[in-house]
């Protein structure tokens, strides 16, 4: 079960796709192919990369595109649609071509993460989608990318269902937050629908129904011996939970021989806490005691916590992770690259802009990530118009695109190609990895990248370069508009 | 067509709401009634009130509340459940009553915003849906009547979709930002669910398709002669856009004898270029063509520019206020405060905190906002305990919880219930509202608050009290605690 099969999203659109798609009808252009880039423009957190996601849901959009009757009574009730295109609606598909990069990848600024070959009327529909889905997930992907990376090998849990911005915020948020490394979520849904393991055990209510906290967690690890997280900070943490939580393990679980359990703090000074909640279950041979810590962290938090010796072995993470809240927009565009005229050619179109970083790079492009066949490390990417070719065993020259002097030469490297087809004439082309297959290689293709870019404060800037001919189409385009 | 009418969203919970149920269930707590209160801590954006939306979302939810055989079966996979507890969830239904602040209502924090009396296994399971909703929507409504009351009249549209997070985010963020004012949004699918008017005209890639920008405007203009708004800065505003859009007014519309029409900029400095337009536009006697402007707005920026003189009509707002971006979560929490003994006894519970703004307020309790009957204004709201009445014909002496000398008496007053019955034993008792009726209350509300409490900056704190009884209640449990 997926849960938006059981819906038609085709009408989730800017309305404006639907006034140009009706526009282009008019004028004639119905049958005009264009090329429209996904890209993005600045790393979230200035960090020095993001992770790519949410192409699963726009297939499952794309499969399911089609307009309902009452998707087209509501268009003809608002009285600006020719019933021609109604009619052309009516049997509307996707029909085009889709290439992406698959989710999990490292991406950069200003190259192309999703590119679609189709007519005005189809490419244009799918924008707001499209967008919506890279923008939400790829933003929670890469927020939970760094908050793992802080965590330095300990475990992450998505823990912010309740602080999501609406259903899908909460569970497809939970599916993306698993994708940039989490090892889990307690969202149960979640896990239903993608397999992210979902799990938890207790709220401050468990405790409160009880006569005593002590009560509270014998009854627990009666009833859950082999699953007993505790929540020890409901009246005082070392007072009162992490006595009773050893209480009730010594009386619950160590006759039948259970040495794994655990506590969770919520709140509090968590770096002391946890160093004297752990002497204390140490002390009290509870040497197995997982501690989880939970209040409002996020990667910055847990730097520090582990920089003053806090000793916890899970972190929960909510809201923070969630809604990406230091920067909670991911901020991907939907440009016009290219035209094709009725004879096949391909007209590279350009969006100017009085500031130059929104300069758009014209053309159908193709994109590859050079790798340095000695170290297995990521270089730069290079974007290609897509019929050149490049030979692999001569040195390739890069230059930075907005400072043509800065050049550099590369011999010994691999050449991979970003995007893969997804979506040729409208069908299926990608075999679609399983979420564990994505989290994987998304950690296999985060270690190709150089501490240098994975730092969090003012990470190197990796190299995102044009080659000469595309360089030099991009220059006489911007020439021409001026 | 509601959407979520097709899914079964039960699953859409923290998986520890399933453990403690199964643990209320085993440990015999299964009918033991319990009150639980959703409140938030803080307003977002240090503002001086919030907006509350998400009820209607959590009326179709409660509505749905079931487990289908997918979902035991998943939960039966997780090998930690009982069979007797499988099958309580089977026939599981919700039973028990709901009291709710209506949407739109402005409200404070520490205050109960839903009050839920129900087994605690039921209470438990609906509690992160409940936030989710309430935390959600009430983020949006209350970002957008900022960003409304910063237009100062002006109209406000919600643009966001392509950076909301997630698909829910974009549709009912598109609701929740009409709750706060706004008075459309481009979001298609809103308007079809909700009834948010939904428009909208043309982006650059129109611009782009045809072979100059006056050739797009004039085809534009062909098709929706009654509903041409050009998007004038895909080239180079005031040289091109402006004049182009004059050319092809002049000639399609004019001699139709239309005068309704528009420009929208979406780049560049909206001050300055809205000015000038606008005299180029009067010059040309096309002074009823609205100026719409779509930059990554917000209720500062919108300040900004009213306060330069930028003539613009209407405010397209996207990914600032569909992410509520400068504080992007709603706190909301839900807490235990009472349980009922088996003869009915409301045995009150607090949650202390080292943190003294983390206290719960205990028990089941009532309501009211406390109006001037001379001004209409509201004045503050008032906690009592749910069986407490107060005498409207005597004088009322409120006073600040946390100060408690400071104190307040009103005489002429109106007392009115904040909370209203919802669902009474498991039967929605409410009469949902229309939208637009919720669009009305929320803006005839915001107006009953004095401008003190509505301003940005430090605004003034509104009083949310006690009862005398209830705060002596909680100082009691306080000292128990402790």
């Amino acid at each position: 079960m997926r849960v938006q099969d059981e819906r038609n999203l085709t009408m989730l659109c800017d309305f404006y796709e639907l006034t140009m798609g009706n526009g282009y009808f008019q004028a004639g252009m119905r049958d005009r192919i264009t090329y429209f880039d996904v890209f993005f423009r600045n790393v979230p957190d200035k960090g020095g990369f993001a992770i790519c996601a949410g192409l699963d849901q726009i297939i499952d959009y794309i499969q399911d595109l089609h307009f309902d009757e009452e998707d087209l009574a509501y268009l003809r009730g608002r009285g600006i649609f020719s019933e021609a295109f109604l009619a052309f609606l009516r049997d509307f598909r996707f029909t085009g071509d889709i290439w992406a990069i698959p989710e999990g990848t490292p991406i950069f600024p200003r190259e192309p993460v999703l590119t679609v070959r189709a007519p005005a009327i189809e490419a244009q529909l799918i924008e707001t989608f499209l967008l919506l889905a890279i923008n939400h997930q790829s933003l929670i992907a890469t927020k939970a990318n760094r908050i793992v990376r802080a965590a330095q090998g300990r475990t992450v849990l998505e823990f912010g269902s309740r602080r999501a911005q609406g259903i899908d915020g909460a569970i497809s948020g939970a599916r993306a937050a698993f994708i940039g490394g989490c090892k889990g979520t307690a969202c149960t849904i979640s896990d239903q629908l993608y397999g992210v393991p979902a799990g938890g055990t207790m709220a401050h209510a468990w405790v409160q129904m009880f006569d005593s906290e002590y009560e509270a967690f014998k009854a627990y690890c009666e009833i859950y011996p082999t699953n007993a997280t505790l929540l020890v900070d409901t009246y005082n943490t070392l007072k009162s939970g992490v006595p009773n939580a050893i209480r009730a393990f010594d009386e619950v679980l160590k006759p039948r021989g259970i040495t794994k359990c655990g506590i969770r703090l919520d709140s509090g000074d968590m770096a002391y806490l946890t160093r004297e909640a752990r002497k204390m279950l140490d002390a009290a041979g509870w040497t197995e005691c997982q501690i989880s810590a939970s209040n409002s962290l996020d990667e910055y938090l847990i730097q520090g916590l582990l920089r003053q010796g806090a000793a916890i072995d899970l972190f929960g993470v909510g809201e923070r992770m969630i809604t990406a809240s230091s920067e909670p927009v991911f901020g991907g565009v939907y440009k016009l690259a290219a035209v094709e005229e009725p004879d096949g050619t391909i007209v590279p179109k350009i969006k100017v802009s009085e500031n130059v970083t929104k300069i758009t790079t014209p053309h159908f492009k193709k994109t590859y990530r050079v790798f340095d066949k000695a170290t297995g490390k990521a270089e730069a990417d290079y974007i290609t118009v897509w019929d050149e070719t490049v030979d692999p065993t001569q040195p390739l020259e890069l230059f930075d695109p907005m400072a043509v002097w800065k050049r550099k030469t590369f011999t010994d490297f691999q050449l991979v190609p970003l995007q893969v087809p997804v979506f040729q004439a409208g069908r299926l082309v990608y075999r679609r990895p399983s979420l564990q297959e994505i989290q994987t290689y998304c950690k296999e293709q985060v270690d190709t990248l150089w501490d240098e870019v994975k730092r969090f404060e003012n990470p190197h800037t990796y190299y995102v370069d044009l080659s000469q001919r595309l360089w030099e189409i991009k220059q006489s385009l911007l020439m021409q508009e001026h």
